[in-house]
């Protein structure tokens, strides 16, 4: 016995998968992972380094079927789950059941207003479990839900865009000096990593390079969730993704109102104060604004601002690596909340 | 004598200028250009060929120098200047007193509003002429002031963003159903052309390459254009331009509040009416969006929109090439209302 | 009657069915094509501009079934296939029974040799009549062939690398100038849309983006024909592919000893004499190279070349529009041939 | 005193510089770097974080102007420069009489031949020290002069193209099976970071996007280096640089014949027993080939190779992060030499 903790991880093959399992293999706290295929993924790659030639000749990456008696007999604790939210809308309930914890990268479990999560169309087989699960499922945004992450044993670990918008928002929302009635414009800009790994005609190089385009206006499954987490009405947010010809990092530049006049002294104080002692939080000093190349390969969520010389209108712009702090550098930052490392383990 | 017009250009060496070029060389109505070095260039470059490789063995595109004498020995009678404002600030004086009709690219007249021209801090040596030059300027977008182009001695060519975020705008705010005191957004992002030529820290190749940054928050010198053209009071539009890493394009992403509710076929409506008989605008159905891609190499703007349910919130998308409806397709388009040509002369 | 040629397109849904349609549309001697779906895309798209958006608003492009007797009934009489090599091997024999001529832009019918033949694993059910064809069949390099281009009912029209290595070693080879015992290296760098339009792991931008990699060494198509056309022995010339992170362009850099000391005049003669009178080639005067950019979007090959001061070390770059000088433009060249119209017909 | 090495950079403000810092800062060996500027740069930035403003916020790099008293004040015994050779060749005879142990990144030092020194033009003001300095410098290629490097006071360390061009060959040269009267062709391709960090109309973003071409053709300063370290001539060896459009890799695709026919498996133990017990040389079993993205952000040389059927013509790939084992990184692996630690550290 190492002493250490034993982790899984499901879906290693896609983007998020890969870099979860990079870190989870250099933490310090963790024993090597288990890597797991999807169900549909049997007969597929035995090692992830078919997937990822990158990997080739580092000495193996093995994946293997699920299998709850094997995880079980390995001592595994923690699943991590980086599949497609139907696939972990039903295989969450089993692993809960397993006795297993459970951070699950998708949108299976982030939502808890029915209406928000009529977008996903799930059809749960289980509805009861599945209700319950609804409810007992902790928003995996560490700076915002800490405590209930540390006792949670199932963590919707959020996506990216949420991300980026939920953290340039939060502080000023909480504080009440945003002036809802105007609404909130969050205009987000991804790397085509956000899209996933599956090869689709809107992913071939020939469509993105040279290109950039809006989507799903008024009709992103983040939207939902943006709102819940701050507390909002639907239609004081105004959420347009872009599709950025890059691999990888999100920029958002996120319009509000303020309800009464303000300095930015005073807007960067409303920061500080809200991230202060949060380790992957950086507040950038107007004028210096953060830009997408700063946070990549980092876990951090960097945040800047302009106000307008009539200090009422505000310009916030928030940066994070989609995979990162938008996926994986979170999952694990959720996991060291969970069990009580600091937050930073295995994330430097 | 060829019956034919001639041109002169001032500034080829720059991307504008060198598209302008390419169209004026094959534009049916005119003799072959004449191709002037800034006089800051002289000791420079004898041909383009020198300045663009790719035009090598196409047969010599000799760059002169400026001479007033000479031009008018070769019967020039419109000058394009695709210089920095400066030069076009000191220059425009001169060719309008030598008779030349002129289109300017440049920022020098497009601005009425003394407030707005502060930000580019012109020293007139000949305050008087140049006022008056100021109030004589036609500013050259030709779907809103066609009739005045038509009778203009000096057209101010109007800038990329500008042209994005104006054409967007203008059916709804002139038909009154914006609610002004929302405040309007326009989120526009640009290739790398666009910001010039000229080699610096923020146009090499590895600090564009995978990055993507706002620039000049509350601070961009189109900002004005944008007010004085829509008739709108400055704090009403927030302008964030931010710099995509492509050659060329400019997708601009504007959020308004509409002071009534609508459907979205009354907008479409609004869109078709307005530019009715217009060229180079093209209006696309909801729920089509245009993407920077298809108004590439083309004279065209390209305008969608996508309104939320409350039929209040209004999502628009404007893209145009910044290099030719952002510039040189327009100064083009420009020349042939001035010289009563059909407006898809030689942009085809 | 429009006295015009009525022609039709097998597979406008691809990168070079795209391109040639569009040029096929304007191009002077011709009606408007008739643009077909594969057989397996039946119930798919009915018009061009669900595939590629960047055409909607543009008046349509219909997609029609295959049907011989509604292809006679227009009367068309040229048939250009841009299919995988499968689909035309097995129906090229139809169509040239119905009497129609035929440019197909696959492999199918570019090999005379057997063994160069295998790499294709044709099944031909027909055995003989594909035997035939494949006799007849002209590959359709008009720089080499254009006599016999002009009399042919089936041109095998070549592939991108085949074009720009082949054009860029043929006047020495011909001369006999070249030591083939020595051997000719040829490495040849292509952009992304060579690789088809098929979205594929291999294709997905983040695949590609950022990165660069050789592929199919030793055991490439292209080499066959290579060979055949030079009328070489395989093992005499290594061809390596690359993959270019950009979308569209091939530069080949090609290596040949020569069998005696020859000046970089004496080089350039030999190029000006073999390609005089040759509309789509471009020789560049040593020291001056081509570049993979100068011929994107035109219809040219750029030869430039590299002399060692003994002599006899050559370095050749050649440069080529993968989609035009490597498929859609070269089928129209070949077209014009065909037909006796200029080879420059519809191109410029 | 921390019984640390203290070290200094001078040129941290270029891409090699700024690599070389990052990897100083958490090397285990080492006190804080002293960061310098360059002479020319005294009244420039204070801080790296000023020209990389990614840097901001992660607590200061202060940059401080070059003086010898300073340095051995602060007790500074290894000084690196990542300066232009022209610097190099004028401050390391300085340097050296100070007692510094020097690492030069530049080419001021690799050549013995003054032949091919030529191509720099060094014109030295104390030619005799500079003499006695080329002969005593060790050419810094970890892989092939272990020995020296250790007891070196002056390391040159090798250039990106160098590095990947020599790994590659180097155990085929020395086991003595190449046949070199049919010429070497060494064909390569650079990311855009090797063209340094100086703004130019060649490193301009829309200079390098999409596009592609070769350069200095016969004529590279690297090749001298190349020749002297495998013990060839000049003429053996044909050496083409090429200019790709992606921030930082090398791949360089190497032709040889062999002098004798041999099988993939003694190819491949050929490389294995050169590179036996070698950190940071990969060799990949044939048929997998290295591709440029496998060794970014690494320093790796990755090599693979394909043999024809004729057991006689080689195909070579060899992958450096050019910033890593092409400049930064071997830099630290050959002062981890210099001071007896293991090859690895600080590199992981």
């Amino acid at each position: 016995m190492s002493g250490k903790l034993k982790t899984a991880v499901l879906g290693a093959t896609g983007y998020s998968g890969l870099e979860l399992t990079r870190i989870l293999m250099r933490h310090a706290k963790l024993d090597k992972p288990v890597l797991l295929r999807r169900p549909s993924q049997d007969g597929g790659p035995t090692d992830l380094a078919e997937v990822f030639p990158a990997l080739c000749g580092n000495g193996g990456y093995p994946l293997h079927s699920l299998s709850w008696p094997s995880l079980k007999q390995q001592g595994v604790q923690l699943l991590f789950l980086a599949t497609p939210h139907e696939i972990s809308r039903s295989l969450v309930p089993e692993a809960i059941a397993q006795g297993l914890r459970v951070i699950d990268l998708s949108g299976a479990w982030r939502l808890k207003n029915e209406q928000h999560r009529a977008i996903y169309g799930f059809e749960d087989s289980d509805a009861l479990s599945a209700a319950e699960l609804t409810d007992r499922a902790v928003y995996g945004l560490p700076e915002l839900n800490a405590d209930r992450i540390a006792n949670a044993n199932l963590v919707a670990n959020p996506g990216c865009y949420a991300t980026s918008v939920i953290l340039s928002l939060a502080p000023l929302v909480k504080a009440g000096v945003v002036d809802r009635s105007r609404g909130i414009i969050a205009d987000s800009k991804s790397g085509v990593s956000g899209a996933g790994k599956e090869p689709t005609s809107k992913t071939h190089f020939v469509s993105v390079a040279d290109k950039f385009s809006a989507y799903s206006v008024f009709n992103h499954r983040h939207l939902g969730v943006i709102v819940e987490q701050l507390g909002l009405d639907g239609p004081e947010v105004t959420f347009t993704p872009h599709l950025l010809p890059i691999p990888r990092g999100i920029l958002s530049t996120v319009y509000v109102q303020l309800n009464r006049t303000m300095t930015p002294l005073e807007v960067e104080s409303c920061y500080r104060n809200f991230y202060s002692g949060k380790r992957w939080v950086r507040i950038f000093a107007t004028p210096k604004l953060p830009q997408v190349q700063f946070s990549l390969h980092t876990n951090y969520c960097d945040l800047g601002f302009c106000l307008a010389d009539d200090g009422r209108r505000l310009v916030l712009i928030s940066c994070i690596d989609n995979l990162l702090k938008g996926a994986a550098g979170q999952a694990v930052q959720n996991m060291n909340l969970m069990y009580g490392w600091g937050e930073e383990e295995g994330l430097q």
